[in-house]
């Protein structure tokens, strides 16, 4: 049965990556899937955090947010409550290790990469999003830095895959289709088709290795296909990426 | 002497306001003054704070904040350091009682209108672009309310000027400005050429009566200019602002 | 190669469970996995959150603490803190929702049940164990309450399972495994081997598609082990929890 | 038509500053303006906030409080809450920034000067109460360091005008006045008659530019007759002030 | 040996209570021991906290803060800190437990007695000052109140006594006795002589029965003098306190 | 007439002290005192706050927290308040003072014992069951130093007395009787019989000379026997702490 936008259950939303969408970071983009658009950017500080001192290593780390407005209804600042919330603070946890398991931390030098992800409009997968944009403007960033080896190793983008009971197992899930989704599962995967993270959840219900396998099939398909649009962003940045990076082996 | 970026003392810098620039809001528009851009929307609550219960008058309200990389410095985040910063609520409560001066609070109903104001990118006059975008978000969300009588009273706009020791008393200043300005004067205004606010505060300096009034002049100019975008931008439902208001009396 | 501490890579930790532990909550129990110890708690209160009064449901929340020397080296409390920390958040919102998958909410009737999950000692893998012993804990709280219908429907345990450079693909990790894995999943699964949560992280590395299937064979045998444990405590309590439950079907 | 408590319009309150109410501070003065009333403290540190080190210059910093029964109705305390409110923080960045205009950092060296006003009874004009004893308290601290050149470069006092309905512009509104102005206008000015601050809202209204002149005008004279009290009060420091210093040029 | 002030090991320092202090609270007193100084104020609110509601009874709490500059060094404000000190918390709630144990809450009626101390001054013994003066801005508030029975059942006045090297048992240590004494021991007694809190330390120390004992003497002493100034104090109030208060019997 | 559970004015509750509990922290125990359970820990620092860097002196420091469910009702976390509230921070100022008293902090050197009593289960006489308990655990983390001398120098245990209307005063109130006690007092002595800490609070009641001393004497005994227990589970530590400790002299 149809998706209720006319998608095929194995087909992405529209994509549009911009980069250098501002004047001040070192890399910055927005990026529009579907009616969610975040603004991704890397800041460069030329320190690291306590625990990494003295050790000739780099440090990434990603903080998320949304606007008030981004979503239906009107959300209270997290800066008004005093305090950041649970599903914030899982979801720049995930941004920030999902990133470094793509960037050679030695290689980086003595450096904090800073990554804020803000969502400006939300409309179902703001996480994974973020973590495909801010690939782009994590790349952007390095490559204004003068490094002898450019320390990105492969590509990284993010997806959702889901379970609805009309439609069965689909392919990044809207809002409104993740709202009623009886199982929605975040994949965060390389260009090389390796697995960076997995995220499954019976949303107060159960799915079976079957079910989890279709999944993962849809999932992979997707993300190769975010890649594509991200080496074409990167444009010349592209070559300074790992040799065999963005390609299943 | 001419100022950095060749305008003359009496120029504002290029304006632009893109109305409905988000599907969620009631009311929204992206302000870009110069390369200062700011996201303002505005939320209507059906009901309003605990001390105007049952009064039959409604109430407007401000939040602002900024990106943490709207800034040439990426700033940490207010929600990151668990408090609001003196600078944010300084402006916010600014903008709410700017504009509470323009919308008849009996005729809004018991409703609360929630503005806010997020600078995407930075370059002096936040809060001043803020005021003049937050108006017409502010419009255009009371023009979906099925209302009467049209709640909005007069425009309302604001800008800053201030005194360079190169080239003295200026209109619209931009962030490099600012930074060394001996005196900053935020004015807002109203359609009819009334003070809302003013706010003058010699940098640790002082300024004289008749620089005072040099300074009100270029502003009262530049906020006429401010409303004629603003009358533009929102076409019909300008004809639904008070019968006086935008003009000079 | 043999594991540091003499286990087969599908060998999980000694496990104890004492059940009403303590003389105060409704369900409690003493959870030991190798020296890993949680306490366990879940207490009924006759009321639910905002967001579901009047709706005839009920509500499963669980929270999670450690004692400051539970660790090797002393933590800092959250409380001195002032506020509680990512992983904090992230391991209580997952044992809240994955305890939600194995009631009945509608069954449960307008009540909260407060889990809580105090470790006592560390050796790894406490997120999981608190799950597991939460489960019991929960199990005999509702055996307190006079329901026409049990509403636990089928057993909940968890274990992690993770790739180590010496031994590969093991379950059940201790900490000292749990420090130097390359790939760290934690599984959710019901007693009839149905999937609640699949949390896998490549840490600073990725893992491949076989690989992660290795890693689901051996968790899914672990946990029908644990959950053959909670049987024989729930003892009695065992019958009345749903008729297939605990079976792979 | 006459005040109600039969001042003129151009009538300030009775004004007492009693020196050395403290034992401990380096300065401190007790101000009586009408029936509010504020202790201010000067307290020197010799050392600078962390963006001014190794710069040889020094800071003035201010804090401001009120007591909860200092009004009306009883005031919740800001450290009961956790948090400073927005007003509280405007008022004490409004002090700072005033007496920073008045003191030649380079002058004092290396320090920081913590001013502590504390609204012991409040009746209105409580901010430029404070700005006008918090002169004499830092004058009387600066007095106490053997420093080659006084650092204070002129006197500074502040005043409030309004419009009220029943009686037009008027000076020095105590609480009752205050509440039901239609213009309100807080104005800080040195000796010479130059302005530091000026900050005028119309309270939900607005007022015209010939309103804006008369309140100035009100204004000025209040402020000189404020820092003839200062000056009696300073005696023999007065001589230190700067040569010109309080004499409008 | 003698005290430093060239006070008896017997005698208290002078003592002032200053009534009607304030214009706004229901009671108030400026307390001055020595070089002591403590505002206290009583504030009538026409309800209960929560866990009282709709039994008839009544309450009465106590805050207490110290202003920034009370003491020798600045000391950070609690508002700014975010969070009320162990110290701060310790005081209050003895106050606050002092005072109920002479205010019968049944014939108060359901109302709270906000009781605020905020040291202006310190010189040691700001606690004990508290409790002595709050009982009188206590009582002139009841005295307020049309009740047919009047609830304030005793007096009740606090000292502290303590062990000096050089001088042995003391009476009411100010702060430079109470920096080096071996136990410090502060008593709250009502007019009959009878205890409602005793609170020794021995500081870094400890002492024997003996000479607790001795302690206890001079305590009592000190105050059923402290109690004669309170009744001083109340004048024709004093005939409404119980008909047996404030005689040891 | 008799207590409630049949035990004599004079006697204590069961006392239970299982040293070792945990495997991670320097010292630790398992204190059980009729009902209530403490896990007490020390753990050694080597280094000292900032107040007494460099000074060659040690310091100890205390946290006490209960878990939610150690009470009949769930307590709200203090982490989730974000705040701790005034009676923890009164009981954790009151163990670390009163250990403090029992070591010599200049033989302990830079180094600081944190000790952390968690409530596991709590049954009245909590805060006096941690001091008890964390002597022990302090001791075996002393031992563990190798110190040319021991720096504990006396035991130190505590217990409660307090006066019930049908029972007059008894030793060591367990929850239902300090609910209702109209005297409640809290002892702490060291082993020679010295005191440390006297607490005695009139619950909104008070309490005669006499009484206070039915009191000090039925709480000397009780400590004497709470001694005899720690010495026996120190076994051969017990010699290393001063010779004459534990002895009445």
């Amino acid at each position: 049965m149809a998706r209720h936008d006319g998608r095929e259950a194995t087909e992405l939303r529209n994509i549009q990556i911009e980069k250098d969408y501002l004047i001040h970071p070192e890399g910055s983009v927005l990026i529009t899937v579907g009616q969610t658009k975040v603004i991704c950017t890397a800041t460069i500080e030329a320190k690291v955090p306590h625990f990494l001192r003295g050790q000739g290593k780099g440090w990434v780390t990603a903080e998320y947010s949304m606007l008030p407005r981004a979503t239906n209804q009107r959300t209270q600042r997290e800066a008004s409550r005093g305090k950041i919330g649970g599903r914030t603070m899982e979801i720049q946890r995930l941004i920030g290790r999902a990133l470094r398991a793509v960037i050679d931390l030695e290689k980086l030098g003595e450096r904090t990469i800073w990554v804020d992800c803000d969502v400006i409009q939300a409309d179902g997968g703001t996480r994974t999003a973020s973590i495909t944009g801010a690939f782009v403007a994590l790349s952007l960033a390095c490559a204004k830095l003068d490094l002898p080896v450019f320390p990105v190793t492969d590509y990284l983008a993010a997806t959702s895959v889901g379970v609805l009971e009309e439609a069965g197992a689909v392919l990044d899930l809207d809002y409104s289709e993740d709202s009623k989704a009886e199982v929605d599962m975040n994949l965060v995967m390389t260009g090389a088709g390796q697995f960076v993270e997995i995220q499954g959840t019976g949303e107060e219900a159960t799915f079976s290795r079957a079910q989890l396998n279709e999944l993962l099939d849809l999932g992979e398909a997707g993300i190769q296909r975010l890649v594509a649009v991200q080496k074409e962003v990167l444009g010349d940045i592209s070559s300074r990426i790992g040799e065999k990076a963005g390609t299943i082996q």
